[in-house]
């Protein structure tokens, strides 16, 4: 099997009711609200490194990330819009980064202003490398929007300074980052100016990492072992089998290794990757794509271990986990890669920001409700001093189009059937439709060519599909259901998606959700909010058995659909904390919307997990 | 209403199956044990005020704390055994902390020879005045073992230079404790000296807390509203009604109110305190009588927040709220002060400490299973650095006997119907049964004597009464029943309580037990093990209309009754982790344990609550 790539930015139009205006949004606020953040609060003047002790907006050790993101999102967003005034910001700020870089080619603002004795001395907890990461995706993503090579040359310097500080080489530091993200940057790098030395210092410090001495252990003995595990360091990432750790650290570490893996056909870290992928799919994920359980660690917790209304499930993990499924999608061709990209690009990441584009969640609860911890915020905030979730969405949603296509010089593939325009090497296809509420899809083809078009079967769908108006019969591998033809402009395949509503339980061992059942039509997730239900939402019950109806939504996107219901009320007869008082049940209904579209009409509690009735 | 109090302890001698083998082994092994620990690893050579930087041991804020428990339940044994060799031991101990007193009365090893110029600068995280009331109850508690003045003596002059320290004076401080203690200490040297000033003290610092400007603000003006709720000093206590805060500090700091209030017949005061226990026993403690939902302040959570996977519930927490409810017993002489109480001593408390007497639970959860979190224990460990828990059961396991009973010159009330013999004034009354298992309670009187007898009907239960075989109609009132007469040596009072194995629910607020049941029977919380049923707890459900067989546990202590009936398992047909698969359920049986008795017979899973079956 081929490889395939991902579709790039300016090779996707997408048009459909669900996906598209979260990136129109994201263009008209969510980037310029957060360069406004970045402004008001010092993170892009840091650059000018003009910061002294005793000054307010003191550079913190991830300043440089946020700018970074946002600028990349600028990037993209220029790429989508070649708005001019875009164009002049973008140049601007990317002038400014270029002109804090050292003679040395060193380029971080903390580092350099706060605590330059530091430098590299402090390698697990600071985000020097990280930020460096960050930067040159930023640098990358520039240099293919505007063709311009100034910030890009600029951290080709960066990139090879690092080269000659980390190493195996005599006087060079064994260390790797705290938090990974360099090494997917790299491999960014090696592709954009065809270096392979940027992909030789991604695979050092993969394989660098856990390797005994340990290095994090040098620059802290008194480091545990869980810490280590938390930075995916306590052993050599090849013989990881299970996801572990800090969950944004985690898949971006993984996105580096299956990119590096790629780059070298190198099977055995390949295999560490299809491992991981696979604890994360089947033990480790809550139904929402969201990942990383553990509010302590932000981190992965041991399988089923996955606490609904204690979730942390970090948007950028979300988000990176998109990177992580992308990649191996593209490498082993598998649907099932896919299937987790549609899981957390229609759940658990939209959740992450609201429907105004400048509200976010950094941590995404299925359940939250009176007995939600104090630590988790109940409404999406504006901003955040940590505000590497709001910095994200900045640079991922622009990018949306390009995960909804994959090809290669034989085929096209579209993973996702949202209506969008695919236009690239002579090969151009519209899908119409309203995906994921409609379930007729139509692929018009725009071009005379042959390829293998591909089409994946998405989430808890199945599809019947015409060409030309005449049925045909296709049989799924790997969930894709593939025709190859010399296509002519104006064929047209047609597909009908079948796409019930469906009841979905929780395996047993994952114990808070246990007796409950949650609601999925296609690849959305479905949640009640008490808006529009009873108020204490653990007092509902619903039967599984029954016929769900689809109504348009209240207060929400036109097209929008909600499913509708019967429910039980639990009617108790007093009001003890304790009780032998046996409870009734009413009979009732329920309104269950899109998940990621919750808490966009007002205060409420929520629930994606609902007590099963058995009445 | 005449308010009673709590017998003394030479006055029980406790002979029932439940609390009795504690109490002994606190005796032989709890406290022996402890002072071994407080000996290897410092707290008790702390006082020689030998430490010097560098040394090892450095003598912690709160190891004086530790120390004077420890010597406090030594007392107590010692009134309890009169064993001279420990009588030896204890004055060793008291002389070596009257040894530490500096000239102005000052006792603190901490603050002695580590952080001797922060005296009295960081009372909100420092556990400065916290010791000092520790040590003044392991003084009261020497002085009534022995009836020997100087370590009394020596805790009079530390009291007497605190009140020159703190106050409204000119030039005093006023401050108050971070951990309350010394409030419910202070009015326990009053009472043992006769001198008022002591409880002007206490009264000045019960009243001075959370007075504006606030002294909390002023030591650290970056004190969060949160954080000086966890430590209740968000607003006058006066004005308090709900249990706020850390737990602990919380049941300390109100049962030193209800010891002012008592001493000064402070109705405003007093009905804060029926404020914030109603606060507590109505909206926020687990069916054990565990108190603290929050691991992060491990403090009192909004109503009805009661995780029970993630509960705090502090053995100490559980104590404090003992000495509570006993006072706000002793002031009301109504019942359902007594009720908590009983429901406290007999889960949440024992359930701290082991069969075997020196392994301890930090927090006791209600659900142990593979999703719970890393930070809290699965099994008990011997000993803790933070060793609040385990010495604490060494001074409160010798009292146990004190609650059992209360009176006053008219008046004996046999709280709780454990085996026991009660002796004072004139009054002996002996009273025999296997309460909490069996349900035949004899009561002899062994004197001559004219008083009101009271009887509480425990948990759970009615009673049916019998004197010297004649039935009696009588008629609770608070919880009691109550029966004046000239009593004969040889009167006999029998009952046989009505203990059925009763089914509750918690209310359907307490969202994580939502569909659960619990089963109770008397005072005893039942908890499964999976080691006498399915592995995956989870996987379990009981119906609620059935017929429940007591029958003797195993492994467990001679007499202790399991509860056993019929359950359902959860069958799933395949392993996803989210699954259209419909369960189905299989017939099986359950076996429940007394809660307290869990992690006894080797390391299980275990949880108090149960999904119902409605099939």
């Amino acid at each position: 099997m081929k490889n395939t790539r991902s579709a790039q930015i300016t090779e996707v139009k997408v048009n459909d009711p669900y996906l598209a205006p979260r990136i129109r949004r994201c263009l008209e606020t969510t980037i310029p609200k957060s360069v406004q953040h970045c402004r008001t609060d010092g993170r892009i003047d840091a650059f000018k490194l003009q910061w002294k002790e005793g000054m307010p907006n003191k550079p913190h050790i991830f300043w440089d990330s946020d700018v970074a993101k946002v600028l990349e999102g600028m990037a993209y967003a220029f790429q989508l819009t070649r708005n001019p005034e875009l164009e002049k910001e973008l140049e601007e700020l990317a002038g400014l980064i270029v002109s804090a870089q050292r003679e040395d080619g060193y380029l971080n603002t903390h580092f350099t202003v706060v605590e330059p004795e530091k430098r590299w001395k402090c390698l697990q907890g600071a985000h020097e490398l990280y930020c460096a990461g960050h930067l040159i995706e930023a640098a990358v993503a520039h240099f293919r929007a505007t063709g311009k090579r100034n910030f890009l040359d600029c951290m080709c310097r960066y990139a090879d300074y690092i080269a000659t500080v980390f190493g195996r080489g005599k006087g060079q530091r064994r260390g790797y980052p705290g938090h990974e993200e360099i090494e997917l940057a790299l491999c960014k790098l090696a592709e954009a100016t065809g270096k392979k030395k940027y992909l030789d210092l991604a695979k050092y410090f993969v394989d660098e990492r856990g390797q005994s001495p340990n290095y994090f252990l040098k620059e802290n003995p008194q480091c545990t072992s869980r810490q280590l595990e938390n930075h995916q360091a306590l052993k050599p990432v090849r013989e990881e089998r299970n996801a572990v750790g800090h969950a944004v650290r985690a898949v971006y570490l993984y996105s580096g290794m299956a990119d590096v893996a790629q780059a070298a056909g190198d099977k055995e870290l390949l295999r560490a990757c299809e491992a991981v992928f696979d604890s994360i799919s089947e033990k480790r994920m809550f139904l929402t794509g969201g990942i990383g359980s553990d509010r302590s660690g932000e981190s992965f917790e041991n399988d089923y271990n996955l606490p609904d209304h204690n979730a942390y499930a970090e948007s950028c993990a979300s988000i990176g986990l998109v990177f992580f499924a992308s990649r191996m999608f593209n490498i082993t061709g598998d649907g099932k890669y896919m299937d987790v990209l549609e899981r957390a690009l229609y759940n658990g990441i939209p959740s992450g920001i609201s429907l105004d584009g400048y509200h976010y969640f950094y941590k995404n609860l299925l359940r939250v409700d009176r007995n939600t911890h104090w630590l988790f915020q109940k409404t999406r905030l504006e901003w955040y001093d940590c505000s590497c979730c709001p910095t994200n969405f900045c640079r991922f949603l622009p990018q949306i189009g390009t995960f909804l296509w994959s090809a290669n010089d034989e085929e096209v593939k579209l993973n996702i059937p949202a209506a969008s325009v695919y236009e690239a090497a002579g090969r151009k296809i519209t899908v119409r439709g309203s995906y994921p509420y409609g379930t007729n899809i139509e692929v018009e083809f725009g071009t005379d060519a042959e390829f293998t078009f591909s089409v994946r079967i998405p989430l808890n769908g199945g599809a019947a599909f015409r060409l030309n108006g005449t049925n045909l019969s296709l049989s799924p591998r790997k969930g894709y259901v593939s025709l190859r033809r010399k296509w002519k402009k104006g064929d047209r395949l047609d597909f009908t998606l079948d796409m019930p509503v469906i009841v979905l339980r929780a395996h047993s061992s994952v114990t808070f959700n246990a007796g409950q059942l949650a609601l999925m039509r296609g690849p959305l997730v479905y949640a009640l909010e008490n808006l529009e239900n009873i108020r204490n939402l653990s007092q509902l019950l619903i039967p599984a058995e029954q016929s769900f109806k689809l109504a348009e939504a209240k207060e929400l996107p036109p097209g929008t659909l909600a499913i509708k219901g019967t429910a039980y009320e639990e009617i108790l007869s007093e009001n003890s904390l304790y009780t032998q008082a046996v409870p009734g049940f009413k009979k009732t209904t329920f309104t269950a919307i899109p998940y990621a579209l919750w808490q966009n009409r007002g205060e409420s509690e929520m629930t994606v997990w609902v007590r099963e009735y058995f009445g």
